[in-house]
């Protein structure tokens, strides 16, 4: 069965040594201290490792049963969720007055890394509730925030989202739901959604869905779609649960992974909602939780490679196969252990350096929300979107690739279920797809992000590269290794953008056809970027002789690592792109 | 439920315009007029589409079931492989004198892929059947041919290859099965296998298992491993059927994928065994059958690509979704369809682009089987050697990749399993992890075939694909559009072997630290070599103005996206590879 460890050292490193967290002039930031956060980190660890990574193969084996509309999750999913709840766990970024702890977004990312590498399926639970919970206290009145916010942040009551139907996913203007307003101010709603991850299960009291819904005589299309709370059980002016409310699970979706937690198929029958934030602006209220739930979805894609990746180093130390070509390794043994072989190093490198990159490039891009949020600093903000689909998109796709590449390590136990390296690989797929497929996370970067404001974002992206690399280029080992990669990575980004702006108006097919591509391109600058910063941080730690000195060098190898084997990545992206629209669209429909 | 129609005209375009088989100098080849194998390959395509493809999805979700020793298959599968057998779908090659139709190697490779993409679970058993009679009718004597042959050629009995042991799947000479030689010659066999694809189910009469196994005394590790024939039932004198052997299924494996086919845990307990070919020559028995297997194994990749493209095309079409951004496509309807979205078409394209080349280079190399066995031509044995961890190890990589691009057109959908895009991502792994994983193809290729004969056989396929630009490049079309990218392609990878030959013997690692990445870029220059001789065809094929202009614009087109897009991918692999063994090898083995 899989193990896991969070990797409290990474994460402290990334926190301290590399955002320098405590330094920043974000409200809440100065809190941070190291032994602060590290108490948190070991905690949540400590509750991943034991509670929730045990769940884990058995909830996937196990999944989610409906029983005459009622859900059943897997075995221990309830004590554990207990646990979690109890802890607080879920309520670390919510707001004091309703019941949280105040800290900081990153904080909340951070203490959840864990119990998703540990639990994807699990955590979808609370990370369901999580967004709810934000666009409540976003768009919610305050006798809405009070009435829900306290039950959501702790996770007493569940969360979801519905916006997916039958004939509708990343169409949304198509939507057919219905939300009828009566004389008491509520609506009625009816329709059917679908995919509505955690839509029922059996481990809290109430669900609070928000629905989007077309409130009949609005506007046609995606502008005319509203948002609404609609509980399962109505609650009464006390605060108690009332009546049972017009919605229902109708089917359990058998899926690929994330057996753990119940995807349904939700009924809506005339059922009470009550308008959150204003009439068809419902997108709108959808969008402001965007970056933040994008990152969230980023996060589980390497936080599965993560995980993936301890087992099979674990395995490869482990499983003796062979002979080092250059030399016995293990002369006891019958054989060596795989990890002496190259291209078994090569696999695990490859994960490694990524998901520490993708680490560290998404707890900083958290600590961008926090600024844009707490700070109202819109040139964060206008980063963060610039990011987000990056994240989301190009972590996701990695990640998924880590968890194969790890998989593999495995050999014919790979494929065998209860050595855990399916689930990874299973569970990882889905982050690839929901809260926008991966397409649409590269065609909103190419459509919308790279023009925003006049192109400055973009343009502000390249300057922080540039000023880094010029503030740095002192320094030999690290402008031979990290920067000089970096800036010919970046060069390749620069060119590919410059291959859109020609072509656009005159063919917006051009930037669409290379858009996956320019996606993943970018992606590998940021986590070029994100390893030249980490670099700098190591070689710090190394001069001032802390005495971590092996886990710097193993940093700056790591490190040295992406920029010669994963970064020349980019010159393929960029051929790709400069080959233009043509030979995407040349051929007829028909002949597919 | 996904549906399966065979593409025939492909199939032939390779066959008769690219391969032009039937005037090959090969015995047996002047057959194969293109009525001929039109027909075959049209009645594969039948029972494939209506009797195979069919019975995917529920064997699927049926699954294999161990009940007191026997197996049970999905239901449909004994009666859909009652039809294979009575169709002679099992003994295309077969020789005539053991009951088949003698045919050439090619014609079983090319009528088995529609059988491979419809149901790659039931069309295992019938695989893992050819390899136990080619083993026997390479090495066995000429009654044991008498014996085995006949109904292993019909299935009327099944074979299975018992390689793997829990503790050693890739280095087999750390084997611990026996094999006991008593005084009637015969041998009583003790020792579990794992991982045994068919090694007990409920479709044919007797199981005749292939198993590898040391007699005590003999040579230690692999040089003392002989290969022995087991049946299930012995077999009387008169061909009856006899006792049952000591040999029963422990266990079945939960696997990722191939739910159809039943994994087993095999026990020997003193069953009776008879050597095949000498003793303590084992493994050369098996590996004279490794050209052929591989082969097989990587058409398994593709062939999934291929059903799952058809399906992702399909939906594509169906599914309206959006506008496309240069005006309306579908006034009439409320939105167009996914397939005029370029990222889609950039998907689909890379599919397609894939799967029609990798299906030329399999039948291309399935020819050089031919001509090795058929004309004792010791250059074509040598080529096919030199490719075969190259269609094994690159065709299944990207044929999973491509499989996860059709599940991704899907949405939401292709996470669900009723839409069959999940199946065929899952079935598509195993096929990059058995017979040799992926790691030790790529070993395979850079540790003993580039050094095979002294170089001469990887020089010689430079001076191939050099000869070929040259003969061709008079054709300004096809020297822009295909011999200067395959030419500078080709530099690639003679640049990358001429790296590992510098290192060499000082630093083996850089060769095995960049076997993969070698191994793909390989894989590329194949395809790229194979769609220009695809483009040669096609444009012959225009100018014969044969009124199937359309096809052949179709397949220039997609051939200019393999180039363009796909190509450019040996710039990265080459990149990886020139910076050396010093990134992969040197972290510490602690601090992974």
């Amino acid at each position: 069965m899989p193990t896991y460890t969070a990797p409290i050292r990474d994460m402290q490193f990334v926190l301290h040594e590399m955002l320098e967290v405590s330094q920043q002039d974000i409200p809440g930031y100065a809190d941070l201290e190291p032994d602060f956060t590290a108490a948190i980190l070991e905690e949540a660890g400590k509750l991943s490792s034991g509670v929730l990574a045990p769940l884990n193969l058995t909830g996937d084996q196990e999944g989610c049963h409906l029983e005459n509309g009622v859900v059943r999750t897997p075995a221990g999913f309830k004590a554990a969720f207990d646990q979690i709840r109890e802890g607080g766990w879920t309520a670390i970024d919510v707001a004091e007055e309703f019941g949280g702890q105040g800290l900081p977004y990153l904080m909340h990312t951070a203490a959840n890394e864990p119990m998703v590498s540990a639990n994807m399926a699990l955590n979808m639970y609370q990370g369901l509730t999580h967004g709810a919970y934000s666009a409540i206290a976003i768009h919610g009145s305050d006798e809405q925030k009070a009435r829900w916010l306290p039950k959501l942040g702790s996770c007493e009551w569940t969360g979801t989202m519905n916006l997916t139907e039958p004939h509708c996913g990343t169409d949304l203007g198509l939507m057919r739901t219905k939300a009828v307003p009566i004389e008491d101010g509520t609506y009625r709603i009816s329709g059917q959604k679908i995919f509505i991850s955690a839509g029922e299960h059996d481990m809290a009291d109430n669900i609070v869905h928000l629905v989007l819904a077309k409130i009949p005589g609005g506007p046609a299309g995606i502008k005319g779609v509203s948002l609404f709370i609609v509980p399962k059980f109505l609650v009464n002016e006390d605060g108690s649960l009332g009546a049972r409310n017009g919605v229902t699970c109708g089917n359990l979706e058998e899926k690929m992974g994330i057996h753990g937690n119940a995807t349904c198929v939700m009924n809506y029958d005339e059922a009470e909602g009550y308008l959150l934030g204003e009439p068809h602006k419902g997108m709108r209220a959808m969008f402001t939780m965007m970056n933040e739930a994008r990152l969230g979805v980023g996060l589980q894609g390497w936080a599965q490679a993560e995980a993936a990746y301890q087992n099979a180093v674990a395995y490869a130390k482990d499983r003796l196969q062979g002979r080092a070509v250059t030399g016995v390794q293990n002369p006891d043994g019958p054989a060596d252990p795989l990890i002496v072989h190259p291209d078994i190093r090569r696999a695990l490198m490859d994960q490694k350096s990524f998901v520490e990159a993708a680490r560290a490039f998404t707890y900083w891009g958290a600590m961008l929300i926090d600024r844009s949020h707490k700070s109202d600093d819109a040139e964060a903000e206008a980063m963060i979107s610039l990011l987000t689909p990056v994240i989301k998109g190009f972590l996701t796709d990695k990640g998924f690739d880590m968890c194969v590449q790890a998989q593999q390590v495995y050999g014919g136990h790979g494929y065998i279920e209860e050595w855990g390296q399916s689930q990874f690989v299973r569970d990882a797929r889905i982050a690839m797809i929901y809260e926008g497929a991966n397409g649409i996370q590269a065609l909103d970067l190419v459509g919308r992000k790279l023009a925003a404001n006049g192109g400055k974002t973009v343009m502000g992206f390249f300057e922080q590269i540039k000023g880094f690399i010029k503030e740095n280029e002192g320094d030999e080992a690290l402008k031979r290794d990290f920067l000089d990669p970096l800036k010919s990575a970046s060069k390749d980004l620069q060119a590919a953008a410059m291959v859109f702006m020609q072509s656009g108006m005159k063919n917006p097919n051009v930037a669409l056809a290379g858009s996956t591509d320019f996606m993943h391109l970018m992606g590998h600058v940021c986590l070029g970027w994100t390893w030249a910063r980490m670099a700098k941080a190591a070689q710090a730690g190394l001069e001032a002789g802390t005495g971590d000195a092996a886990f710097y060098e193993a940093k700056l190898a790591t490190g040295r690592y992406y920029m010669a084997r994963q970064l020349p990545a980019t010159k393929m992206h960029l051929a790709r792109i400069e080959s233009g629209a043509d030979p995407v669209m040349a051929l007829d429909e028909a002949a597919f």
